[in-house]
Parts: C-alpha cells; structure tokens; sequence
C-alpha cells in the first residue's frame, strides 16, 4: 500500500466529537479533512478544511466527496454499508467494509468471534417471539434482548427477568433483527484500544477498566489493575479479532471480566471513548494512531507518560468546566456542542498521575 | 474581566502556522476560531470555524471580523497598530495594543526594557547616514544595523565591521527608521516563554536554549542548562517585562547568556517558535495557555512531563517526515504548506525524553 503523504486530503464519515479529535489530530500531521455528515453545523465541520452535509445514502454527493479524498474513514459504524462498498471502489476506505458489516450487527459481530474461538456471552439470533421463547428456554433467565444494528449507549435494547415479560420487551423493540443474550455476571468492564498498520503490526495501548453511569461510559481508568495472565488474554483476544478482520486502524473491544476469564462484549472499529485518555497520557494519541494506520504510515509508540482517569461530561456536567480548568493535572476537552442535552457526550477531562499513582477502584 | 467561554468565537490576527497551532488549542477548548489573513489558504485556515481574507488595513473587513469574536489575538506582531486599536474600542484584543505597538519596534522595545532597569546590547537610533557614523563612534564596531520594524529570521539587518561599510549598509537598508546594535559577544542563546493570565498570574516554562541556523531558529533545548542565578535572572526578566507591558497571554523574551550576565535580545507578543517543545512535554502547550490567558480562564500547569529537544523543518527537510515518523520518541508537527520554499517553515519534530535525559549541547 502506498502511503497517503501528509498534505493530502482524509475523508471521514461522521462529524461527531470523535471526528473532530480524529480532524485535530490530522491536521497535526498536515492533513487537510473532509467531513462528511447529514446534520447541520457537525463538531467535526468547525476544525476540517471542508464539510458536505447529505445523508450516507446520498450517492451523487459520496461519490463528490470520494473524489476529493485520498482515504475515507468513519468515525462511527451505525452507516448503511451499501453506499461506503461503492464508494471504496473508487477510493481506499479503512477500516474496510468487512470490519464495519460485521461490527454494526451484534448477531455477525459474536458469530465472528465464535470463529475465532473467542469466548462471549451465549446468544441465539431473534426474529420471532417463538425464537424469543426459545431462546429463554435455551439461555435461561435473566436475559438481554438487544436490537442487531444502530444499538448505543444502552439503546436498543431490554433486560427481560421473568418469562411473562418477554412478548412485551419483543414488541417494544420493534424489530425483526434481534439477538438474545445470556445475562453474564461479570466483575467489571475492561476494553483494549490497539491499532493496527497497513503491514498488520499491531500496538495496543494495554487493557483499560470502565465505569459505566446509565449505560453510558463514566470513566476510564488507564491503565487497568489486572494479574498477567488475564492481561495476557485481553491482548491476545483484542489482536486476534484485528487479525481475523484484517483491520487497519484503531479497534476497540470491550471485554467482561469473569474473574477468571473474559468475554467479549462488543468490538467498535472506530476511535473510542474509552481511548480518550490517550490524548494526554500517552506518546501517541488514538487519534494520530488512528490516521497514521489509515494512511499507511508507521504506527507511533502507545507508551504510556502517566497514569489517567478519563471522566466524561455528560449533558450539564459540562458546565463544571470552570473548575476542571483549575485543577492543575487535568486536561480539559471540550466538542464545542452548543446544547447540553441529558444524556450528551459534551466534553471529557483527563485527570493525570505519575505512572503508578492513579486512583485506585 | 468576564472569561470569555467556552463556544465563544476567538479571531486570530494572522493564519500561519502559529495561528493554526493556536486554533488547534482552542478547538480542544470547545472554541470557534475566526483567522483574519491576507493571504489566500492559509494554514490556520484549514482548522478553523471561518476565515476572513482581507488586509490589515482593510478597516471594513476589520470591522465584520471583531463583530463576529468574543476576543481577537494576533499571532505575529508585524501588523498596522492603528486598525487593531481601532478594532479594539468594539472587541477586547489580547495582548493589548501597547505590547503590540513596543514590540514591532526594535528601538521601542529596548527603551522599554531600558525604563524597566534591564540590560540590553547598547544601541542608538539611526536614521541618516550621519547618525550612523555617531553610532559607530560611540559604539564602536563591529555592529548591527537593523530596520526597527518587520524584521524577522534575520532579514532586514547588516553586521558592519569596518566603516567604510557603514554607507553601503545605510543605503541597503532603504529606510530611515534604524536601529545600530553594539556587536555583543554572547555564549548562546535563550529564551523564556511565559503566560500572564487576566488576573495577573504568571506562569513560566522556564528557561530554554536555543540554536539558530542561517538566523533560523533551528534547535530548542528543553531545559536550558543553567545555573540557579542565571536561571532566576532570566525568569524575573521576562516576568518583570510581562508585568510592565500589563500583558495578557505568551510572551517570547530571547535573552543573550554572556556569561556573566544576560542581555534582552527581543520579544516576541505571542506564542513563539521556542514553545514549541511545549506541545508534547509539558502539562500545558503555550497554545493551550495563550488561549486560557486571552479568555479570562485560569492558566494551566507549566510542569514539564519530559525533557525535549525541539527542531524546526525547514524548507525541504519536511521531506524526512518518514523517519522521523518511524523514530518512537518523536512527535511530528506539520503545517500544512504546499510548498517548501527554501527558508520556510514547514513543520518541526519534538523529541522526547526523560526527565533529565535529553541530550545535551
């Protein structure tokens, strides 16, 4: 693969917050961004040399945008696959459309680690409530019934207890494509953020712990504390799925603790929140890791200078920034959002430790 | 002073690559960035919210800029002083008009630092031939003879050491707005980077050495080697001219180290070219604290996570981006030009290193 020299323009699907840390960390590097996304005023747009606003089942104006990047990239994988396939016929998209058809739907996504012999919570596909019947009466209760495709932050999806309640959860769901899991009693939450080059080298920046608030990322502690054999296994099992994929870029899986083992949860082949930290705790960000990969660049060193607790700030609790400011070992990020709706990602502050000294769970 | 906050809309005097870094840092802030330049594509341009083409002088298109800026900074101080202060009755500009007007001024400045009771090389106002053949009595030579104003990277000067030569270097100058400069034999050169917040604070970075090729900042040593009195000298020197010029933001004050004592060479009113390493070794970048300082926020933690040496890519050296992608310990800053014109300034490279660590000169 040749590599896409700085100077050069890099498309991204997606104007988010993650976009524009994505477009910041670019133009570090001297990349001109295009950003591509259907609402109005994107994050994304306000730091990006260009923006096209359409929605991603626009062709006429993918393909406008196509032609104007040397590489095309998503920040998030809830995008219609058909339209990005016919648009990497004419210009390199990474992650590949493989990695973003099979990491949209749960269903595929455990399918594939099952390939891979890697262990997840039991599941069976739902279309039906007589599948969902059967699923209960296979997994057992209790159980999480979850929308295939476009979940996030807890959306999409319904715990069910008791078997009276299940016909109730499959009809609020409004789907046809669902998938059943066995409810799993984990310890915690740990994710591996890796990237992985053109030439398949692979980085990862270790296994990080995570703290969930009403199904949405808290915090991130970085690194997490954990024996070496189960930090063994969550490298192993995060690279072995970049592997499988033949994935460039920066991949994110997110893993149950079981104690004495790990599940994988769920995989997002994009930057990911529980990788912020990195901005300010690390020699390479996610972000420039993340552009080095896609345009075929060398993969910096993920060494860590600190020890971080990523928090987010959700909705209002962006308003604390005057006195995250003033915290002297904090670093403060913030999307430029204009409304601080419940439930947003608005912001997120890096608190930074000597290595060894961050606060422990 | 209210903060300007978060969301708000910062213009930016200025689109190169100081802009950008600055815009950069504000975008990480959640701010707008408004770049006001001449020139078409400029660098800053590529990252921020809007961009204005325009002169400097073009008070109309001045006028639209500061109606749509909570704050405007500038990021090189060879711009007019009367269309900024006129701008400056309609939008607070940060540093203030007084720091521009003594700083574009060679002979302005060493008369400032003179009324503030520190050393500079000895110099007398030139602005005839006649004038010069006193300086050079009462100086004696070798000299320098210097335009006062849009000097930068050595043009605009001319070392006389016999004189004889003294004509010829009057009348290369073509002005009669001149600086003469006694010749000072000086070991090497530093530099101090400080922020002053609105309310006053200061926060240094500490001393740095710096090396010049061709009259081109090429290397910043971060920290400079230094013992404890030469080190509290140049702190309270730049501390002492922040203070009188009631400066908000950066402030750049290259000293000359003679040994025994330190002389001001210049100030620059901004982020400076020696900061730089900042970017990747410190808490907080010069860009990150110039953006607090001229928002009214709280400055940030100058510690210093690692020792760096910084260096400019100049011209064609931006070619070796490969390499120095590939060196682990390197932090790659690209600006964005199109084209390495001999002398230009096209990115630069942090190397990092442990504390005390970095190689030494």
């Amino acid at each position: 693969m040749q590599a896409v020299p700085p100077g050069a323009t890099i498309g991204i699907l997606g104007g988010g917050q993650l976009g524009r840390m994505l477009a910041l960390a670019a133009a570090r590097l001297g990349y001109r961004c295009h950003i591509y996304a259907p609402e109005a005023d994107p994050p994304a747009g306000a730091v990006a040399a260009q923006v096209t606003r359409a929605d991603f089942t626009d062709r006429a104006a993918l393909a406008r945008f196509a032609a104007s990047c040397a590489v095309v990239t998503y920040e998030f994988e809830n995008i219609p696959v058909a339209p990005v396939a016919e648009l990497a016929a004419t210009v390199p998209v990474r992650p590949g459309i493989e990695a973003l058809r099979i990491t949209q739907d749960r269903l595929l996504e455990k399918r594939f680690c099952q390939q891979r012999g890697i262990a997840t919570a039991p599941f069976r596909a739902v279309g039906s409530a007589a599948e969902l019947d059967q699923a209960i009466a296979e997994l057992g209760l209790p159980l999480v019934l979850k929308t295939r495709r476009m979940g996030y932050d807890g959306k999409g999806q319904a715990k069910i207890a008791k078997a009276e309640a299940a016909a109730a959860a499959f009809a609020a769901l409004r789907s046809d494509e669902l998938i059943a899991e066995g409810f799993i009693g984990f310890r915690r939450e740990l994710s591996v953020v890796l990237a992985r080059g053109a030439d398949g080298r692979i980085v990862s920046w270790g296994p990080v712990q995570n703290i969930h608030r009403n199904h949405i990322l808290w915090r991130t502690y970085a690194p997490a504390r954990l024996d070496d054999r189960l930090r063994n296994d969550a490298e192993r099992i995060a690279a072995s799925l970049a592997e499988g994929l033949e994935y460039v870029g920066v991949l994110a899986v997110e893993l149950f603790d079981c104690g004495d083992r790990l599940l994988v949860n769920e995989m997002a082949p994009r930057v990911h929140n529980s990788g912020h930290w990195t901005m300010d705790a690390a020699v390479t960000s996610q972000f420039e890791q993340h552009i080095r990969a896609i345009c075929g660049l060398p993969l910096g060193s993920a060494e860590r200078l600190c020890d971080a607790v990523m928090e987010n700030l959700i909705g209002d609790e962006v308003k604390t920034w005057p006195a995250l400011l003033a915290e002297p070992n904090a670093k403060l990020h913030l999307y430029g959002k204009a409304e601080a709706r419940p439930g947003r990602k608005m912001g997120h502050v890096n608190r930074l430790y000597p290595l060894g000294q961050a606060p422990q769970l």
